[in-house]
């Protein structure tokens, strides 16, 4: 039995967070932090805790941050870095949900999110927290960079093609779609129902912050620099990604025609949260909601030598607080599934 | 003032037709057929045309059809090539909303509808009824194939690129998103809310009959064959399609650094219903519910040598019934954009 | 031709004016203002508007309201009792869409809106406008309190019943829902799509401010005081109100087995905007969705007693831009449903 | 460890039944039957499965049924009766999610669904299998009648102020809304996500099945025939139910000011799957999403003299399925909550 914290807890990756925290064997929950509603009972914001969480959210500075074995950062971009150092000094663990140290370049990372970094030097420490990439560096880090949720669903889907080296990874294109809960609990006109319901569009066209991150998991995945074109969508529903991923394959894949739904199938063999469809099966995002699995189906449409792989991911989950706590996981030495098993909810 | 017949008047396309020309001020809707509703009054099962359409389904063979100026066929794909060869042979005028007339090669299209082709004759006579490609020859048509709601989309997205040979058109993307009305008003599991409703996911990704109808389209306007991976995928609303086209520029147009916002503007000038965006705006489906325009917007992500195409119509509008309308017009001698004036509804 | 200006044009009424009003054939549109938003083309914000309005908001100052035949207020309440005074003074014409005039007792007024008045001379001046209860006054009105939403579907609803006197009027129940757009396009996280999609839910069930807006409504045009019992709820939809109405039909009501569907068709016999349903036909918000009709149905379940009334109207036409169309074209002389005729989007 | 068998598995409550069982402790789940679909793979069906139930369905007559301790129907009405006799006479329990025993007045049964009864004389053996009411005559039950879901809801919400006596039970009104899943996974035009999608609306208004089944509850339970008016509606969204019920207070009730919270937190207290929230609260169906339980809330507006409450379930689980799983739980002397506590899915 461990104690946790959480940063920032009332946006949808800490309600999540939550949600697979208080029902985790291993865990348990000591202080939610958020400054604008400190005081404020955690089962009022988010009722579907009542009974289950005993708590109120705390100013940062009460939380007892220091006595917990890992703290999670469910913060905006550029909070963590702040925060992390002192807490890594008094000896704790650190997730950070989101994206202060998933890029290894800090003026790659500087460029596309605005903001100096405020702890640079941290950055080699970091390990990216995608266990099918990073599994045994994971279990011993002090500091986990959560992947980003469309990066978990696309670098996935892309990573068997590219180790194989059966595409021209010079042209590589992924069309996502996110539910809206992917663009946070802020107030925005832009997120209203009013404007996003019945409605659907792309977004972030000239380009996304998620591209680079990408890029650089496949590079240390792989050793190769990919071109990826890369077009977000916003679907009108709340949770669930699907990446549809298109690779031309290169012309000797496509002579020696090899079995692409047995490279994937022996790619995440074992892989607990991995799970791969038999080609021509129909991958819904709803297949996967609420639970920690990323499904992908890969196909070959017309014979005509372009590979197209679908991946879906529930966003909150293994694109952020699952993945989080499959981290924990590793990192405390539980069993990696501890606390994930819950099956998708469907419909 | 005309005189107009709808043939299997009881699905989305048939109610569509009819809330556009009840309200059309040179047209009237002498009959609307359904063999399984015939004596079913047309507002009962479409209350949104109470008190504008006083009239029951008829038996085809009590429509008389033979007397009307034009007929269309709102009818599953195998329908109107039985049916269209009579009517022609009255001095009739058909238009067909399916997709028996689309592919002028009778193979293909056999290959891809799984069925023998009625009509094989017609097929050349047949005019394919988009006017941004073919306007003079629709003037003269006594058969229009009204184009599939995907083609349009893709087409109109695609063609100024190829026309200018700006592209390596064996490698072109579509990655296209519809609304469920798309799929037609018949009773399937596969198509009810509970099923589709907040999910998102790709569907007949080994091959879809729209990916020919394209490659058609774009040989037809430019005598090129196209290389073209299309994906359809199905979003969780009723109305709407948005097309993200993919396409490598040539190394000369990279090197020339064509100004793609000017290609389009130019292109489209003066069609009543494309509208090019400023390069940068979001582009919503809504923005065109219940209108026939077809709007697009393009931009070269990071300057990496691929063209982003967003296309978005309203699927039973411009994809379907108010191309129709558009294609009477002009056949009839109309102003092109009559009765087809509405502004978008949204939100 | 007349012109007109729109205070406070950012919103969904907003935006929903000037749809009906940029295709209106009696209008043109002076100015739209927004101090927010000054400079800004209306259709950048409002991309559906293209082609269709030639105009940036303009602060009001600079709008020229003062020479404009009407002017709507689409503004917070609150704001048009600030400046209608002068405009009125000026000779103009006003409408507020906002709830400033729509009360007559003003203390009524202020405990419900929590603030004070600032024109309650200008409350005996102001005409309701709900052309069903009220055309001759609104004909000759200088200014126009346009109906809320919930209180047009209801007392709409209730009237024929209470006017014949069937009905217990002390235990009178509307349960009432509707789509997100109601809520207004405003920054706030409650009507996040990730908030309020896949849900429902009722609100402000300890007290609504339509309630006393129908109570008063029914006193005035039939000097009844009602008890009402008066439940919204939060429809996962954009647009569109369905108030299911209830009713306990008094003793001699029932003895006399009154024909509720008659007494419903007669009253509203000639009413351009007002559809009474055959009884026990379905009654769906998008068979209005659009549209500036109020549809009803009338119904005595298992012939228990209670009245039941379904009424739904679309919250942004006949619930709001509609209606005041309606109300202008009948302030300058126009045909009444001039601009109005569009049929509902279904599906 | 029990092995449980379940007939009609390809439905919406079949599936969640699975979705709750294979990961229940205490239960393997030894068939499911499907005479359409037998020999199919049930996770090629429901891929939410896959991995966690390695079974395709069989004809009923070759699952064994006879040999599970616990046989589920998740048929449609009309089928459990035909079936249950054999089942009982071979000493197996049976739970029939279905009506067939719901009602224990054959002729009302009769009246309500169309049909004649093919075991009335099971009724009397059968016990009504909501806990709330009936806890010890579950533990001992053969044949289980697994409530309706909005049975379920309106009952847990009205029973409290009817046991004490507090509201004029001849002037109930229960104003029920439903997600589509409670339609049913079968094919038809009307419950097409084109057709319910983005609208609202009422049913069976005449008259519904379900207002018989809570006036049985009641009667049961407290001896007192209601007078309920009860008015079902669908919701554009999958899952959950509300419902709002309206009840006026007598004249006793209002003078001695009767507090509702404590009379609801007392009734309920110790249930484990009955929340009461502190009043004003708000309620949402997404706050129970996935989860078996009933959240209510009871409110006096404008202390008028008339009861709200609201009434939230998942409709598949605590009216469907969860409440079966806790029905067999009861009667197989597990802990009554074992399997049902996982927290709700929200956003």
């Amino acid at each position: 039995m461990i104690e946790v914290g959480i940063v920032g807890g009332t946006g949808y990756t800490g309600s999540e967070l939550l949600r697979l925290l208080v029902q985790h064997p291993e865990v348990r929950v000591r202080a939610v932090t958020s400054r604008a509603d400190a005081g404020t009972r955690v089962d009022a914001l988010f009722p579907q805790l009542r009974a289950h969480l005993d708590l109120a959210f705390s100013e940062p500075e009460q939380a007892g941050l220091q006595d917990c074995e890992v703290v999670f950062f469910a913060t905006p971009n550029g909070t963590a870095m702040q925060h992390a150092p002192r807490l890594l000094a008094a000896g704790v663990r650190v997730i950070d949900l989101a994206a202060d140290f998933r890029l290894d370049d800090v003026s790659v990372w500087e460029h596309w999110y605005g903001m100096q970094h405020a702890a640079p030097d941290l950055l080699a420490d970091a390990v990216y927290g995608m266990p099918e990439l990073n599994r045994e560096a994971i279990r011993g880090a002090r500091l986990v960079a959560n992947p980003g949720c469309y990066p978990t669903a696309v670098t996935l889907g892309l990573l068997p093609l590219i180790e194989a080296d059966l595409v021209d990874h010079s042209l590589l294109i992924a069309d996502v779609k996110s539910g809206v809960s992917g663009a946070g609990r802020k107030a925005s006109t832009s997120l209203l129902m009013a404007e996003v319901g019945e409605s659907f569009k792309a977004y972030s066209v000239a380009g996304h912050r998620h591209q680079p991150e990408v890029c650089a998991n496949i590079r240390r995945a792989t050793g190769r620099s990919i071109g990826l074109t890369f077009v977000p969508h916003l679907v009108p529903m709340v949770r669930g990604i699907e990446a549809t991923l298109y690779a031309p394959l290169t012309a000797s894949a496509r002579q020696s025609r090899v079995d692409l739904q047995a490279l994937y199938r022996d790619r995440y063999a074992g892989e607990p949260f991995v799970d791969v469809l038999p080609g021509g099966d129909v991958l819904e995002t709803r297949s996967v909601r609420g639970s920690n699995l990323c499904r992908l189906s890969v196909v070959e449409p017309l014979d005509a030598g372009v590979v197209v792989v679908q991946s879906v991911i529930d966003n909150l989950v293994k694109g952020a607080a699952g993945q989080a706590v499959q981290n924990m996981n590793l990192m405390c030495g539980f069993t990696e599934s501890t606390g994930l098993s819950a099956l998708a909810l469907a419909p």
